[in-house]
């Protein structure tokens, strides 16, 4: 037996959906500089994750007419989120929640053929940005908007949440972000759902499983909390005065420094153009100046850098997405890679159980509770 | 790098919950034999499972009455047992929503104080068992019964569900069966809640990720399918020739063989005792010379030994227990156990994060759609 607490360094499976070493991220053997350059659109993204290979012309069209034919949530499920939408609800267990109810009434959800997962499979990434868009609303006391079968992923999400139109800026920035966090190997969520897709069960419980594991504040959540120190740091005017004092108290910058890259986030450029450009000449350029501000005093002082979350809170943010819901949008992205790796799992399957060490006592004997 | 697929042979976490070894299965030092012969109570083995240890009287009492206190559910919730009731759909995906809507609704489910994850474990542990038995009657069009509060853990439960209170010898068959399934070590659900638990996330995620693992036919359900099979033999009336048929058409015989018990497992004498006494000198005890007939066929024919869900099936029959629901009771013991890891996972928390080995192609160039 193997002892690795925590499994670091621990091969589980092999994968052919995405990769990181020296710095670099790609999909499906795509570097993500090739993708965010050549602006791929997130459809693009699920498709090559899900099948291996970017999709042609003919195989795009039809992957994306069927999306949009299932963007429409059911009566079932608005009432479930109707009687979820009070404002303090935790939106993440609200997401969890309605992912597995969408698997309750989904009368195939027990089908395992071919055919039958990829329904499922393109059921669950059409319907999820309605059900965030339509949560997002109702919670704030506003109707939700039906989606719109003539709008791509990215500009009918941003049209259901806003209730107008988004400009080809904002549909750009949308897709990019939603590519940069489609995958990310067996991070904890992915990892979750690959243990959970092992015992051949189904894709909703698969999923539910992944949203709960993002949920934790050791994997998603990191840029809400870095839009509330931008939030902060706006009211007091001083970049460098409360930088200073939260590292003199040992307090953790929010969106800075990864366990897996080392000199630079490859996602993070990216976030970082599209913030710069969303907020030039705006209201919200402010926001973008106090970025680089921290991001250049946290390079000089700590040799940080920033991660994938520390820029896209401001891109979130201008592109009309409260922050209490961001990782709700990570998860709309990431659920993309989430069954492409349920997908690859239950193809090669076998059980992931590794085994525990016990450190217990042994060999009691029980004595009757009125002699303990 | 060590490569294991499946993570055989791995060891992930230590452990002083359980330890299976030499084809034996014991609770914080307690071998399951200690257990049954001494007559333990399932809330007894909750404590010990929890704590490390046996409770004293006090301790006892104290716990009973907190889980007695929790047994009702709120209207909420009631309501959305209502709208799942419908016969065809799946029970343990309905009980994956409503455990992930109890979180929902649990406006301290973000606490993590020891004293506010020990309210969340005993509300959990108090109230799945009457959401399981207001669902089994809902959905036979029956109401639900009100939980009573002078009634233990397995009364309690039977009582909700057939509307008649138990026989002692009823409540001794469902506190062994409850004590009998309530942990195994790192078995996949377990594995997956441990993971999840791992992002530090809210209890209510890691047992909903583990009811989805346990929804899996590598996992759970095996008992359902060996009712099935005494029907079908029953009906047939000749138990050779059944059995003879499907290892003939090389059918596995559901019931049999064990990944890591080899010459017994531990937990199918008690199981066996308990179907036997149930049934005697009733109408139902040619399912239990049924059992016994496959046994000694299967020990003669192919030299496999029953394991836990093979006379389970009779005795939940027996007490009233509808097939349809079988893994719901599963899941109802061994959310003990799934609390008793996720709490030691956080306590000493590792996230649990191994890597895969990239197996695709890579440095692909980006081709526009149209040239594909």
């Amino acid at each position: 037996m193997t002892v690795s607490n925590g499994l670091k360094d621990m091969i589980a499976c092999d994968t052919r959906i995405s990769s990181i070493s020296d710095d670099r991220l790609s999909y499906g053997g795509y570097d993500i500089s090739e993708l965010m350059t050549n602006k791929a659109t997130f459809e693009e993204v699920i498709y090559l994750l899900w099948n291996g290979h970017l999709p042609t012309q003919i195989e795009y069209n039809h992957f994306v007419k069927e999306l949009r034919a299932n963007y429409t949530i059911s009566d079932a499920i608005e009432q479930c989120l109707l009687i979820q939408s009070r404002p303090h609800l935790h939106p993440m267990s609200v997401l969890r929640s309605t992912v597995s109810l969408l698997g309750v009434y989904n009368l195939q959800a027990e089908e395992r053929s071919v055919e039958a997962v990829y329904e499922q499979s393109v059921q669950l990434m059409a319907k999820i940005p309605t059900i965030i868009a339509a949560f997002a609303r109702l919670r704030t006391g506003q109707q939700p908007i039906e989606p719109r079968e003539d709008l791509g992923f990215a500009a009918n999400f941003l049209y259901m949440l806003n209730g107008e139109e988004p400009s080809n800026l904002e549909i750009e920035a949308m897709n990019k972000a939603l590519i940069l966090h489609a995958d990310h190997e067996l991070n904890a969520s992915t990892f979750a759902a690959r243990v959970c897709a092992s015992t051949l069960t189904d894709i909703y419980s698969c999923v539910t499983t992944a949203i709960g594991a993002l949920k934790g504040p050791l994997h998603g959540g990191a840029n809400e909390r870095v839009f509330d120190m931008l939030v902060e740091i706006r009211e007091l005017g001083d970049v460098e005065a409360y930088l200073s004092e939260k590292l003199a108290s040992k307090e953790k910058i929010m969106g800075f420094g990864h366990r897996v890259y080392k000199t630079v986030d490859p996602r993070e450029t990216y976030l970082r153009e599209m913030a710069q450009a969303l907020t030039a000449g705006t209201q919200e350029q402010e926001l973008f100046d106090i970025s680089r501000q921290i991001e250049l005093f946290m390079k000089e002082k700590k040799g940080l850098i920033p991660n994938v979350d520390f820029y896209s809170a401001t891109v979130y943010h201008v592109l009309g997405i409260d922050s209490s819901i961001f990782t709700l949008i990570f998860a709309m992205s990431r659920v993309s890679g989430w069954i492409a790796h349920i997908q690859e799992q239950q193809k090669h399957n076998k059980l992931i159980r590794p085994r525990s060490a016990y450190k217990g006592l042994s060999h009691l004997e029980y004595i009757p509770i009125n002699r303990r």
